[in-house]
């Protein structure tokens, strides 16, 4: 997460008694050689019912996680769903949320992201229902929750839905106004079948980040170059070079040792021929196949404490409105 | 070049009198972030004419750099044709090749690749009309001629055309039997037209090569991992993204000392907003634009000694047998 942006000194409040619905898909980012840049949404929806009142901050949670998120103005999504409407030169002066939760926390699933990308949805469907502006564009999205929960490839994916491609317009993490998040959404091949190995451990993204070098091999940066231009081609084209298009050098092997069963599994099944990787900073595994796992691989998994589950291709965020 | 391949112990001589044309296009490697692994082929050719003959190596030589190549059975294209017999299980008692250049030589347009592609193609001709084997399959094609040259992004072009991705099994340069190239054929978007500006100064491969660093900072591998997916994007979906995606932190800055005039017309060029990158190991320039460059950029650059040219995104390597 990050605060470096600037809030508007809103004054103006957004009436109360507006409601809006939003559901967000899960997501897998830093796909095989794609750390950063490469994420693909996946069918597991949180959703969050958000109304404005006259005052006050009520959460309700129920789902995963429920017990161990704030339960007021500190919850992630609240504090989106204000970063939306300072954004919009709003304040609210109070809000009820009743979130459903089905992407499970720490896992590598992107749930940040996706309770940034439900926020600040939701911000924007109630200042468009409020009538104070259109929608936020989905690239005004894109942005707003990149730089609010600081994974782009998690939060595009779950804006756009399907796999996308993100980039930062001067490179390096991070956002200034100069330096804006940017994605491009992929058609994904619709033979290519997603399973998700989800362990009952979790990890931290911000320790994990740590363990990565400062400098690397320009033979493995080439190596992983190489792969991330074949996984456009593998996702978009030609789902038979999916096994050496999720090929690694730059962030797993070094991570491994945070995560052993994980760095297990994912060789385990790579020994097999499954284009397997971590899913985002892990502990997940993703798998994508040309068609669904088989039971004895799920089985091999299952004895490592990994629960296996095909998901889909998932879209991206959805917003209805109580006029629609 | 690497000799480092198996030659087959032939016996088999294949017949005097069997000619084959070939026509193959000009290459661009090492396109903006994929160094060693994006390629285009570009609408230059260079044909050739081989006949077996009774013995000896007899090479006529018309057009690019016609005095300055042996012409003798050292001639690159006679080598790559003896390497590809050499894979059919035979060799020639006698060769004339007739050749017509008009790939410009040392300047970053792939002219040794496509030596090597046009030697191996006649080669997979001759075996044809000669009924000794089936033609070369392409991705026989790349990978004898990526070992035989040392750039699958420059020979993966020639043999394919359009736009390639380049990998090898294993990672890292050069080839075994168990870290094979391999290569994908990308469908260029046709709006984008390419540009290429030559200047009258040449180039050497192995010496730019050389000013590459052993290790690299990991946010620059990143960099060019994002660009480098978003690649493939624009030259396949969204030529919209050219400029983002033909950006580079991986070679051309290293190299930029040994090639001062060219990294200044990159600078300039992309300054301008065109998406422009070092050809290969340079000097040569390309824009990938959509649309043609327009005149006053052309002569910005002609005042630095490039002369422009907008050239096809050329087809693959073709060859005509006598029997056809």
């Amino acid at each position: 997460m990050t605060d470096d942006i600037a809030v508007t000194d809103a004054k103006v409040l957004i009436p109360e008694g507006i409601s809006v619905r939003v559901r967000v898909p899960a997501s897998s980012a830093n796909l095989g050689p794609g750390f950063d840049c490469l994420g693909v949404a996946l069918g597991i929806y949180d959703e969050v019912i958000v109304e404005t009142t006259a005052d006050g901050i009520e959460v309700e949670v129920a789902g995963q996680a429920a017990d161990e998120v704030p339960h007021d103005g500190s919850h992630l999504v609240a504090r989106a769903i204000a970063r939306g409407l300072s954004a919009g030169g709003v304040i609210a002066p109070g809000l009820k949320l009743r979130c459903v939760n089905a992407i499970p926390h720490s896992r590598g699933l992107g749930s940040s992201a996706a309770a940034a990308v439900s926020g600040l949805a939701a911000a924007s469907g109630l200042l468009a229902e409020a009538g104070i502006r259109p929608p936020f564009d989905p690239d005004e999205l894109v942005q707003l929750s990149s730089e609010f929960e600081g994974h782009p490839d998690n939060a595009a994916a779950s804006v756009l839905g399907s796999a996308v491609v993100t980039w930062t317009e001067q490179g390096g993490a991070g956002s200034t106004p100069e330096n804006r998040y940017r994605a491009r959404r992929l058609v994904v091949h619709p033979d290519i079948t997603a399973t998700v190995f989800v362990p009952d451990t979790e990890s931290s993204t911000s320790f994990t980040r740590g363990l990565l070098p400062d400098s690397v091999p320009r033979h493995d940066a080439i190596f992983n170059v190489s792969r991330a231009a074949l996984a456009v081609v593998a996702l978009t084209a030609d789902p038979t070079a999916l096994f050496a298009a999720t090929a690694d050098r730059l962030h797993q092997g070094y991570r491994a040792e945070a995560m052993a069963p994980t760095a297990a599994l994912v060789a385990e099944l790579r020994e097999r021929g499954y284009a397997a990787t971590v899913s985002g900073a892990g502990p997940t595994v993703l798998v994508l196949s040309i068609g669904p796992v088989p039971g004895d691989v799920r089985e091999v998994a299952a004895a490592s404490g990994f629960v296996a589950s095909t998901v889909a291709i998932a879209g991206g965020v959805e917003i209805t409105r109580s006029s629609d």
